[in-house]
């Protein structure tokens, strides 16, 4: 019988096989005696294994509230953990239950990660995923070259009229950009209700569509309740839109998955609330894990964060990140990693010299509406970084062979 | 305007006042440069707010990583941000991702956690929440006395088929049993397809339903697609079942509301994943904020975990947990705190002595299944617990009292 397999980083004041065996217990039997009925041959078909052990360092302090160790020591591994697919199905929450479940709360560890999950093929015949990944993303906005698609957030992020919202949208669609988004603050508000801030945005898409052949891809945040987000979803196809924007742990896993079944808008995935999942070492899920629940449940664009960014997250993170989202999941389920948070062209070089791809949505705020030459400027500014990084060259040499770049680097660049 | 307030939990390696207001920039303007149209005017409509600021302890080494400290001191505090309801008007969805989003990722926070929130009296016009809460599901189950509903779980938690559930539920229904529930790790495996499940154990609860006039309230894990799950619960209700229970945290928020806005169904919140949110002192979401959020969403009972538990929460934190659900939010919104782990009655006595409360729903596994006289002298055993718990007996005196009590002391009491 087919088996999902996960990886845990763990930590515990105990040995490490006796602490794995109470974790493949507790999400699979367990209860705190023997029960009637507990046989050995239902054992031997649903009980989750535990599949290898790879010892890692001893510490001398545990990394999160747990059992107090009488030696002193805690002990850290990698552990391997199965369950038969016979368990859960073809049942992505019921399958986050027993990866991430109780478990978390077992007193023999003091530190808990889930690192990687392995699924069985036959996923693949349950789950259609990305409706459009990379090359539907690709073609919707028009952009076969060797980049990145270059995009933007709608900043301030809340606040704006939905004609204010649409003028600046008509800024940034002739400055030549292939993507735009809502904020994730922006949802419905007071003075930007939804319906109305379509209207006025595809208004001037569709005729910037009309007379260009591209049209942008906006994002609309339509993070709500279910029929909302249905009656939203409608809204953007009507109008003639390509993408739907969902915050992907406020709404969660069912709701993502319903919106994303109806496979008619390319879905953008932002993962706020990330860093609550993640921050800790020893605590939560690690990216690698989480990318793949998602493309499962369907989004055709996943937040990863970028080089240098304005937040926490190291480098070496975010080009996990990016190749995760790249390694081909059951053969496919292909998902557009989307780089953004401080992000202005400066760091396409050293983007590209560690990932070896142009695969990407790469996302400027600032650094397109506050460059010196306007918006046109930022938007060729970021496109040029990118021929810069694809030819190989340097944040110096780039900035004197493109105009525009240059102004960007003195205005953005390290003082 | 009415606004919404949250208490974080805060460390800095920086004033925390500039910290502040560094997560209120994030989350309601921010970029990394002003941009055009971020008027004064703007800002003061929707800009969060930060109200107070409580300093408490400075400490050496940071909670989480983040900014190293020049002074290599990191400082902790309570802080209350607002932000006007205009921003996200009534949206559980994108008021989390206000509250909870981008935020965790702000490098100058090497800790932050969501302590407690307030909304506006306009809520209670927009958010049904609870259909049953404490007195319906109360009357559901027929529990009128001054003791709280005795429940179980099925164990093994997963690998029986429908009829030796079924069989088991008919021994527990006998035994006098108030409420049963799935494991949360039991959706629809494939021994126990839900829709079988459902027929075989509503049968026998349905049959001595109709001999005693007690329906035992079965809370079936619907946890699935939001298609399946309305199948489900279709299911349940035609099957004359009064319950059903969802993994909320795998679930996800749409889904979950969506559920309890049928309102047919009582319904059983497991909050298993919750340890990932919650373990770390300074990361994530403490209890007192994420049962708002789901009492809102319409939760009729809520996991609050119990005294003594085999978990590593300590006691203070489910006191404080079964506290903060009886609070009533809004004037309302009741909901009842579900007592588990590791309970077998012996915890009854401190759990009335510290909370004062018998609206509870109790549930034991191991302590029912396993009681010398058969799991109608556990679920007995259990009743006499609370019984001698509102006299305020100790757990010896109990012992001596009352028979069937007195044996799971000897079986489950301390040795």
């Amino acid at each position: 019988m087919e088996r999902i397999t996960a990886t845990y980083y763990i930590e515990t004041p105990y040995a490490v096989e006796k602490a794995a065996q109470v974790l493949a217990g507790e999400q699979s039997s367990g209860t705190f005696v023997a029960v009637p009925g507990e046989t050995e041959a239902l054992k031997q078909r649903f009980a989750a294994r535990v599949e290898e052990i790879e010892e890692l360092e001893t510490v001398c302090e545990p990394a999160i509230p747990g059992a107090i160790s009488p030696s002193g020591q805690y002990h850290r591994a990698m552990v391997r953990v199965s369950w038969s697919i016979e368990n859960f199905g073809y049942n992505l929450p019921t399958m986050v239950s027993t990866l991430q479940g109780n478990l978390y709360e077992i007193t023999q560890f003091t530190g808990l990660k889930l690192m990687d999950l392995e699924v069985p093929s036959s996923f693949a015949a349950h789950f259609s995923g990305p409706n459009f990944g990379i090359k539907g993303c690709r073609e919707l906005t028009g952009v076969t070259k060797n980049r990145p698609l270059i995009g933007t957030i709608i900043k301030p992020s809340i606040g704006m009229s939905p004609e204010e919202t649409a003028a600046l949208v008509k800024t940034l669609a002739e400055a030549g950009i292939d993507f735009i988004k809502d904020d994730e603050l922006m949802a419905s508000s007071a003075n930007s209700p939804f319906d109305k801030r379509v209207e006025a945005i595809m208004k001037v898409i569709n005729e910037h569509a009309d007379k260009t052949g591209k049209k942008v891809m906006y994002a609309f945040n339509i993070s709500d309740e279910i029929d909302a987000m249905h009656r939203h979803y409608d809204k953007v196809l009507e109008s003639g839109g390509t993408c739907a924007m969902m915050s992907i742990n406020s709404v969660g896993l069912a709701g993502v998955k319903a919106i994303c079944d109806r496979g008619e808008l390319a879905i953008h995935a932002h993962r706020n609330g990330w860093g609550m999942l993640n921050r800790h070492p020893l605590l939560g899920i690690d990216f690698r894990a989480y990318q793949k629940i998602w493309r499962l449940a369907g989004v055709d664009q996943l937040h990863v964060n970028g080089i240098q960014n304005k937040f926490w997250e190291s480098d070496d993170s975010v080009v996990n990140s990016i190749e995760a989202c790249l390694t081909p999941l059951l053969g496919g389920y292909e998902v557009m990693p989307v780089v953004s948070s401080g992000q202005w062209g400066g760091q396409a070089p050293e983007t590209y010299r560690r990932t070896s791809t142009t695969d990407l949505l790469y996302m400027a705020g600032g650094g397109i509406m506050a460059h010196p030459a306007g918006p046109a400027g930022g938007v060729r500014a970021l496109q040029q970084a990118w021929e810069a990084a694809v030819n190989g060259l340097s944040v110096e040499e780039a900035a004197k062979e493109y105009e525009e770049f240059g102004l960007s680097v003195k205005k953005f660049g390290k003082k």
